[in-house]
Order: C-alpha cells, then structure tokens, then sequence
C-alpha cells in the first residue's frame, strides 16, 4: 500500500474493533487516526524533570512574560501551526461538523509535517457564528505561530479570515482560498508559456464565487491578468446584478471589463482559459467553443467540470484536481511550503507579494520539464516546499512583514 | 544531562540566538520547544494521498458524520487530551499570561506521553472571564478525548471545571486540584501505615485553601477522614467566618467538625497530620506542638512550608513537593495514569470513585517497600501509570461512565 502505518497507535482499548466493516482501506489506514505528539526531549531522571518540568521551566517561564517574542525561540510557537475547522465546508461533503472534519485535519497536519517540516495542530470547533468563530481563533492563538484556516464556508470564511489578520500578529491563511489560488496561479503561468501567450491578453473565465473562485479571481489580477470574468450558479457576475453578496459585488466591481452578462457558456464564447471551481458541469460545445489552443482546468474533485478527455478534444493544456490524469492541482504544492516560509522569518502575515512569489516559485520548478502534460510538479517533487518557503520567507522580508 | 534532546527541531532560521544568554540549562534545553506533531501514516505516492487524504477521507468523514462516536475508532482522539490554561496560575509565577505558561503545558504534555502514552496538546488561552474561558473550551473539545486544565486561578479554575463537566461529555480534570490530591491521599495512606493509624482517627490540618487545599480537603473526606481542618492566610475556615468565598464557605461547612478558630498554628497544636498547599512558612515550635509521630507533608516549591530537615526533628513521616529529598509528592504520579485509564474506556467523566481508585492504586505500587521515607513511589517506576490507569478504567465501569 502507498500510505503505510509507520506508529502503531493501536487503540489501548484493543478490543473487537467497533465500526463499520473495514474492507474500507481507507478506513482501515484511518483505525487510531493518523497522527501523535511526541516529545523533543526526554526526561530520564529526576535532575531532568527538574530542567524539562519544575522548577527548571520557571525561569523559562520567565524569560518569556518578560518578553512575549521568546515564545519563538523556547516553545514550539516557531515552527508549529494550528488547522481550524468548524467542519461546515468539509471536502465536497457540505457541512458535517467538528468531529466528522478532524480526519481531514489530521490530513492536512500530516501532509503539513511530511511535505513542510511544520508541526499542525487540528482544531476542529464547535461553532457557527462569525464572532464566535474570530473570538476563538483569537483566544487560543497565542500558542501558534499561524492560523490555517480550512473548510468554513463562503461568506463567512471571508469575514473570519479579515478580521483575524487585523487581530493577529501572526498568519492567518484560509487554504481553501489562498492555497487553491497560489497552485492554479502557478499552473496558469506555464500553461501560457505553453500556449506562447501572456496572462494580461487574455481572457480567464473562472466558474465558481466561493471561497476558491474570488481567491483565484484576486490573485490573477495582482499577477496582471486584466480579463477575468467570474461566473456563479446565476450566470456572470456584473455590478448591477441584483442577488450579489458584499464578496461577490466586490469581484464584480474589479473584474468583467468588457461588461459580459448571460451564462457561463456565454463568457467562454472565445474564451482562453476557463478555471472550474464550483463543482458544476460544462457542456462540451461551451468548451469548444472557447479559442484555439485553449487552457481548461476543471478542478470539481472527484469530478471536474469537464472530463479530462473530453477537454483533451478542444484545448491545449488540461489541468484536474485528480491524480489520475496529468497536471494535478493540489493545495499540497503549496501550504507546506507557505507556512514554512513564513514561519522561518516569523511573518505577522501573508502578504499578497507572499502568495505571488510562492505561486512564481512553484511554476518555476517545473523549468526545462515544462509540457503541455507537465504545467505544475508533482506533490512528491522534494524541490517543491523548499523552493516555495524560499520564495515565500524572501518575499516576507521584502513586504516588511518579517521579523515579528 | 538527564533531559535530552531526543529529536533536533533545529529553529530553521538558525542564525544567531535572540534571547537571554543560554548558560542555564533550562532555556538551553527549551530551544526550539519539546513537543513535535508526527504522523502516523506515510504517504509515499499519489494513490497514498488519495487515500490519507482526497478523496479517501471523505469515507471517513462520512462513516462519523452518521455516528459521532465513531470519531474515537478513526481519529486522534481517543488518545488525546488538550492541556488548557489561560495563565493566571502558573506554578509559583503567579498570572504571567498565556505565551509564558507555554513551556509548562509543552512538559505537561511531554509527561503525559513519556508517562502515559496519552497525546497531549497544549493550548493557551488569551482570556480570563469564567464564561469566556468556558465557552472557548467547549468549542474546541470535539477534537479530544479529555480536558486537563491546568494553572487556572482560583477561585475561577472550580466554576470553570463545574460548567465543563456539565457541558462536555469527556472527562474534564484540573490537575492542580485532583492530581495533587491523588498523590497527597495515596502518600498519607500509606504514612498512616507506617504510623500505624487510621483515616478516620486522625485530625488533618491543611494550610492553604486554593484549588490544591479545597481538593485535597475534599478527596480527604471522600476517603473517609473525619477530622479536616483547612486554613488559609487569615487563619482556620469556620462557618460564620465572615470573609469566606463561596467554595470557602462549602469547605467550611463539611470540615472542622471540633469548630476551631484561630490561627493555623493553633490548629496545629496536637494534630496529627500537617499538609502544607500554601506557599507560607510554619514555625518550628508549631511542628513541635503536633502529636507525637506526627506527618508532615511541606508541598510548596521550591521552599516547603516547613523544611524537611526541620520537620524530621518532630514528625515520622515527612514529604515534599522537592526531588532532592525522600518522598516527592509530585502529580506526574497521577495523571498520565488517570488520563489513560479514562481514555481506555472512553470515560464520559471523572468521578470520585476514578480518583480514591487512582490513589489507592498509586499507594499500593510501594507495597512491601513501604517506610517512612519511602510513603509514595518514584515517579520514574514504571509500574505507577498502567497500575493507575487499571484501577481509573475499572472505577469507570463501576461508576458507569465507561463507553460514552
């Protein structure tokens, strides 16, 4: 099997199993969950409980009431993060609260550690409401180097991942936005290199107005990008349109130039690259429809917005969320060395600089390699959370926000 | 050294060291903190990835989402606890705030593996309101098995541990109050064996009416002590006493049965048993003044109440909070084995009868070993946590609060 159980954190409680029958592999890698917290240090004597516990800690204590800043050099606050779910946006399984997310989040802090080097703490919380939400976050934040947020539903993610930067001297980073929009940057920027063209002329038809599409949106426009049409549900996004949210107005205030209104498949009449966010389908003759040479990443998991081989008939570089077909993209390339970066110049946040240089960082390692069939690296690339940390601590240092 | 570093964490900014310079060796122990985040599944290829993480957990996700229960078979948590402070009470440091109290959750934490095998993560808390800190805790339980709170001041740390109780349906435990009186009941247990004298004959007086005092006082009279005596700076707790605090007011009323007042010394005079949870100092002509073949149990840290070499001019037994003498009453001896043994059977709570079990058990690891200075095990033996956790998880099943 390709994941294996390294610990054997066998349930003390090793009874017959309870559960659902575990011809399930997943299942049965899941038995006990899929992390632990072991210790840096070992204590073997009562001189050294005396220096790892008390009194021995106290003057550590010390040293960091007198100055809060050494928490990053005395305690695990410099290289470990916490995952916050409130389990409402999990996958594309909806809202199926705290307990049900956490084999996400040890997903994620696994991959975290694997890939990063940094040590991810889940916390999966029992709450909905927005300044419940922010006052949690806030309050057990002392002990983190970052915030990564996950899986809380659009609009609310918006508004909790705003206002926790404002609070926070540390990052505060919604994956679902911000990692999703760094990989499809990355990947967009060779898929053009591919095609010969440049992103400001063309025109990038985004479908999906959730966390993942105004993310992806905001940073195609800070990379450059000047035709960017967004489409939800509804159809296009323009500022008149009478059912938007505060978010939505927002994207459709900066995007849309030439003023499109209609369906989705209208915006890709010529259209040169289409982006799927929202797990919706396409029609085939929308695809076709689009210009030659056309770039389609349909990242619906574990059904894209356009059959991979489907698009194959129409465009000239295809991108999924799946690993079964060429030119994944998956988050992974990006969180693990994201946080990393930041972490290792203390960043107080991430700043829009940080997310364009990890994503120019992640395109780059691709270099000679670069096809039609090859736009992003693979999430087992060892290149990959180093190059992109690299970048991503530079760029920290260039926005002023290192340091802290 | 007897701590090392088992696993280097090596701040990945090494540069050059900010903060104090490292000659002590508790901050040069504590660079780059004590605790790591591991996993315990290795994801070596794409099809591991698809099975740790998307899409394969979503069937685990699922498989809780229909039975929250389910979140013990397939996560972390049923084998770990969050370590939850806000910082008001940190060992002798008094309220030196969340980011300090850090280095003590990370070795509470690094004991609780060492110990017990229990993971344990750390989390401190930026706030101070009763209602605040229990509705933050409530939040992010769902991912753990059980709640340690720890260096909680009183008299909020009891409200606090009240309402979780009542709210969560995992085991919610303040170790400064149970820990501490695990260990004090199984070490006086056994000094009475070597004094030859009953629980319920002897008169106890305690200095110190905090979250230690109060717990001790109680599990002293669940355990079927008579005569308690508690005092605290402004001298012995009587009823009409008119500057109590409510849980003051409560221990008041079940102890102090011949209804002394006046001073701790004169509490002193001729009592059997001394348990010192105070911090303040007891002259030693009030030691002298007890009973012959007195117990004198000095707990505060680093300078007991009554110094052991003082004390052993009078009494017969004598303990401390210290290492360096015989006896160490220390709540390491507790609650890795409390923990585990709750989490072995999925305990919903702590009861009264998991703790008198617990400090039984705990006497009984000293068995034929027993003498004056040797009333409590080390906690270096590795029988106390599996003989602790035995007795807390067949307690459980007794009580019915096993298998929630």
């Amino acid at each position: 099997m390709s994941a294996e159980r390294t610990s054997t954190h066998a349930p003390p409680h090793a009874g017959p199993a309870s559960g659902p029958p575990e011809d399930d592999p997943a299942l049965a890698l899941h038995r006990g969950g899929k992390l632990e917290v072991v210790g840096t240090v070992a204590v073997r004597d009562a001189d050294g409980l005396a220096l790892a516990y008390t009194p021995g800690v106290a003057r550590v204590c010390q040293a960091i009431a007198a100055d809060r800043r050494l928490a990053y050099d005395y305690t695990w606050k410099s290289h470990t993060v916490a995952v916050v779910t409130d389990g409402s946006a999990v996958l594309g399984l909806g809202d199926i609260g705290p307990e049900a997310a956490l084999p996400v989040m040890e997903g994620k802090a696994l991959l975290f550690k694997q890939f990063g080097g940094v040590d991810a703490v889940p916390v999966c919380l029992d709450c909905r409401d927005v300044d419940d939400l922010v006052a949690t976050v806030a309050r057990l934040a002392p002990g983190f180097g970052g915030i990564n947020l996950e899986d809380i539903s659009a609009p609310r993610c918006f508004e909790v991942e705003r206002r926790l930067q404002e609070r926070l001297d540390v990052p505060v980073f919604h994956d679902d936005q911000h990692g999703t929009a760094i990989v499809v940057l990355a990947a967009l920027r060779n898929a053009l290199r591919v095609t010969g063209q440049a992103l400001r002329d063309v025109r990038v038809v985004l479908s999906g107005a959730g966390a993942a599409g105004v993310a992806v949106a905001r940073i195609l426009l800070a990379a450059g990008a000047v035709d960017v049409v967004v489409a939800d549900s509804r159809g296009v996004l323009f500022p008149d349109r009478g059912d938007l949210t505060d978010v939505k107005r927002q994207i459709a205030d900066v995007t849309n130039p030439a003023g499109l209104q209609g369906t989705l498949a209208d915006a890709l009449d010529g259209a040169d690259v289409f982006v799927g966010l929202s797990g919706g389908t396409v029609p085939e003759d929308a695809v076709a429809a689009m210009a030659s040479g056309s770039i389609v990443f349909g990242l619906a998991n574990p059904d894209p917005e356009v059959h991979p081989e489907v698009a194959r008939r129409h465009a000239r570089v295809v991108a999924t969320g799946r690993s079964d077909f060429p030119n994944q993209i998956n988050n992974v390339l990006a969180f693990p060395g994201v946080f990393r970066g930041a972490l290792e110049v203390r960043a107080s946040r991430v700043t829009e600089g940080m997310k364009l240089a990890a994503a120019e960082a992640l395109a780059d390692v691709v270099a000679d390699d670069l096809s039609a069939d090859h736009v992003i690296p693979s999430p087992f690339d060892a290149r990959v959370a180093p190059t992109v940390a690299r970048a991503v601590a530079r760029a920290a240092e260039a926005d002023g926000v290192a340091g802290a």
